[in-house]
């Protein structure tokens, strides 16, 4: 059973089905294509206000392309140190921005604390020209560290970050877990609280490798076409990408993926904090755990078949759990007992 | 019935079952997976020689990161004035570089004539600081004209290239249709010839998105892995990058798809040519064919219901047609038919 | 006796007067000095409207930072196939653009003719996101030809160039001969012909290191000073800079330089056309000479002593002489008398 | 008087002499000078091995490339937080990089700790695709808070810099002062202490605008001159650079300016701390002082037309002072008999 991460998955049925029945005859290339044309009208609907849409297909293309359309080459790009974007794309936003700098802030839980991102804000230097220039904020949602920015959170950063006439990028590989979580409308934790442009994740909710980079900022989005060309991430059967947004978006589908990931993930901590010698690292807020545990049970669950990735090898070490769109009950209750077995051997020695 | 490009199509039968089959349970991600660790024997084995794979999405991406590891960015690479990396990728080249110079030279039917290449190069100014340094050579593999170059003429532009310590790189978006074309083993127009790196394209020939950059000289794919991932093109699904790509080699598929896109535009063009007032522009060896053609036809055949591209709008337009792995005979028939009726209206006008 | 180039002089008295008379006490640094903070004003009385100023060291360095404030990283830049940005700068605009292309045209004595650039602007694809965008217009002032565009014709330039939507630039590393050759008002072949941004030049002229980036169109300027930062143009001791430049364009200086190095010309022109077996490439319209003259004629020149470059060697090698703002009567009668003597021995023989 | 930097200066006496003998007649251009070719041999015999040197006019343009010439664009480059290259250089080594990333250290008195660097290199992700590449560490000798790293603490850097397979550079921009205070020789520093390339700084200790790359590792320094011309700091009249730098280590004016730079610092520090009110914030190694002083002893300096940086603007401030090439006794007197009397007046209060 594999909880290493939820992109290990398969893809889910819904969205497989639909990329079945997009390969029906010859369609014009590049996005001129049907399901690419709609796009732009179902994402606007859901999220209640007219949105620019561009199709990529991975992760790390959307946030390099998005903070390049943000930033200039002698920009800063402020972010938590444990962002993707700082952390795990080998450098991707500065290589698309032709050499903008991130500058790492702290905080509890993988966020940004509004009155960090304040101070450091304050003593930039903007205008000071020996100094990279103020351009953009970075926050994940749901973060790294599997919680979720309060809509009213999100906001305060917003407020900060246009008083300072930055724009705000939210890192949404995770964004549907994160709306399931606040129970919230879409709008409320993007555009209505500020947001310049969203990295809309697929691939770790269901997809085979679908984002949307949506700007509610349109006049932002100008030069991306450009620019996705350009990086080589415009698919000449485009139909493809579309036909997965559009699945993922249909009935709900992004969202009830969500929810059993996310449900599972409740269950999975639930499950684990009742043990001894267990600790949570995190809130679990959506469907990553991160969880203190002895190096005798890791070895035992590795030892019963359980995939997950060791985050730091300390004394007692920390694993990451993820779940997925399709973790089911039993895989849950099989990985506790799995530990509570172990537990109590550890227990006894 | 769709003759603008061979990325109109669908995926072919074979490569849409690989990605349902590959569809199954979970696996690790980012290229560890059992599609992606066995892709490398296989190509070696097509290639007859140890090769390095990387699999990519797209063919501007497998062009632009090949390049990027084998010129610096005070480099030279020497290409087509008409290929596809200098008209039709809005500037991947350079921007993966970090600003290389695509040098341009003509010669007729999209090929690079070895002794102006070697006139180019021996004027290039290779150690004197004012000028981009010479790095590489590019060619396409059947060219952007729809031909192709010989194995020989190759190895002589592959002489010419190592003779000043160049690369050579291959834009192979149609190379099934050149060895087709060819008749010729892999190795004969790839190692063999004394190519480098070969971007080895799917997507034109039955794939839904993805290209294979295969290193011949392995040294020079030791910086790939960052240069793919930085620029957001390693998919953490890589199993459904890989998957499409080995069916493709598989049984030669790849082969037969090219057969039969190759031997619709010869027959295609066999009927052309025994029209009055139309002309061809090049030969017509692979799949693509580039026709002059009166007005009033090119409006039938659209009233008609066909599609394509013209390709310059001169008095006498110039058209292109370009046939695919599933391409029909009655296809063929049909367009020609349609010609052959609207010229004859033409020539009693 | 040295002809290689204008960059082979010593710095003119005027100027070395400057910097010695700079050299008196502390200054603020990066620009707040009071030479600095007066060379506006005076650009600006020069050129009779508001101008935006910033000096740095280098022509390439002024010309890479002006088209990186005009051209974006997917953009085209439009040039003469034999300018210096093209040929000689190692790719200095691509490195500074981030990879923007440069698009060559042809055309006579090193000048880009308005009708050639108005097709190439027609078939460029503006908007098609294939193709790089069209972003500016390049050309040079006096010419790498030796030669100057007319007013009109620049006017023209400009006139096509904003009817795209580009912006045009202007290499002016020889910025005074031209004005002294059209005996124009500097108004006249900038701003008031439509020029954006040019790159007038000292260094050439008599100055030590020193160019000026002036901005007509103001509002092009506003990165700039992050530019040049970031790229290491910006000094610390900026008085030594910009009391170059105040020299340079005190009492006619940049002007009565220009003058002798054009006079110098001319009349090394005129002796030259009047001798047997030498003939002229371009028409001499300020301080450079492109000559055809026979093999033995150089050898001879050089046995003399005289130093200059071989611009091509041919049957008939081509030489390039250029005079400079000390280039004397004597320097002059000297080397024609040279060629003289060895023209007489080569008919001879 | 003015302690805010040593770029305030105007250029020492004999430097400004070289500059003045340089200026007699023609020389061939772009470093074919004989000044810059000696240059070479005059270094390899001051750092007592073979090395190779590239003049350029400033320190930011130094250290962005010749970290361009070790550090790949996927590469990471370990620095001190309060480092030049990482907060005063407008992101110039991000951009000549093509977006390297700088990893930041923390350490007292702007030094990197050997055991810091260690654990961070030990954690950096070496080989793994998802984050930048350990490629080199850059040091500043002497620090940005006026200190200096022992011969031995360098030692250690440098082996776990090595160990780790990345290059070690140095921001030597007051690079004498630290020679001065250590009493060394210059290789004890260098490359017998495993550094593989200096940034020697002239400027900041009496040039106009100079500084030099240093080589150790002559490998290393293969496609510098190509970066430097593509860059615009390749100067056509080299000889006024290489004179600067010629005279600067001639008959030990390097040394001895350096020299009476720290002695002024150390007899200005010497009466701070005498002084009731007054924290120096850093040990006083070289010629730069930061020392906290209350805010009515900062105006009342002012008053009196001292100039000085506040560095923190805290409720206690932080000014720096700086020393320089010319700061005289009488300089120093003056400013401490300022501080003594508002400082009086503040204690009354």
């Amino acid at each position: 059973m594999n909880f290493c991460s939820d992109n290990v998955t398969e893809v889910c049925p819904e969205i497989m089905a639909a990329l079945i029945a997009a390969n029906e005859g010859a369609m014009m290339p590049y996005g001129a294509d049907e399901y690419t044309q709609r796009l732009e009208a179902k994402f606007s609907s859901i999220f209640e206000t007219p949105v620019t849409v561009f199709p990529v297909a991975t992760g790390s293309a959307a946030n390099a392309l998005a903070l390049s359309a943000i930033a200039p080459s002698y920009g800063a790009i402020y972010c938590h140190a444990e962002s993707h974007i700082n952390v795990d794309e080998c450098g991707a936003p500065e290589f698309y921005t032709g050499g903008a700098k991130l500058v790492t802030l702290n905080g509890t839980d993988a966020q940004i604390h509004p009155s960090e991102l304040s101070n450091t804000l304050e003593k930039a230097g903007a205008g000071i020209v020996h100094h990279v220039q103020p351009a953009a904020v970075s926050i994940t949602q749901a973060t790294e560290a599997g919680t979720v920015y309060l809509p009213e959170e999100k906001s305060e950063i917003a407020k900060i970050t246009h008083a300072h006439n930055l724009y705000l990028h939210i890192d949404g590989a995770r964004f549907a877990n994160a709306v399931v979580s606040l129970d919230c409308a879409p709008a409320d934790i993007t555009w209505g609280a500020g947001v310049d442009v969203l990295c809309f994740g697929a691939t770790k909710n269901g997809a085979m490798a679908a984002e949307a980079v949506i700007f509610f900022n349109q006049d932002l989005a100008k030069t991306f076409a450009y620019r996705r060309k350009r990086s080589g991430h415009l698919f000449s059967k485009m139909r493809y990408l579309s036909a997965q947004l559009e699945a993922y978006i249909t009935d709900d589908l992004w969202l009830k993926n969500a929810s059993n990931a996310n449900q599972m993930a409740t269950k999975l901590a639930q499950g684990l904090v009742e043990l001894p010698l267990v600790r949570l690292c995190h809130p679990v807020e959506v469907n990553e755990i991160f969880v203190e545990i002895p190096e005798s049970v890791v070895n035992g669950l590795r030892a019963d078949g359980f995939q997950f990735y060791v985050w730091q090898e300390e004394n007692l070490p920390i694993i990451r759990l993820v779940t997925t769109f399709n973790t089911s009950d039993e895989d849950v209750d099989a990985f506790l007992k799995s530990v509570k077995r172990h537990s109590v051997v550890d227990l006894m020695e």
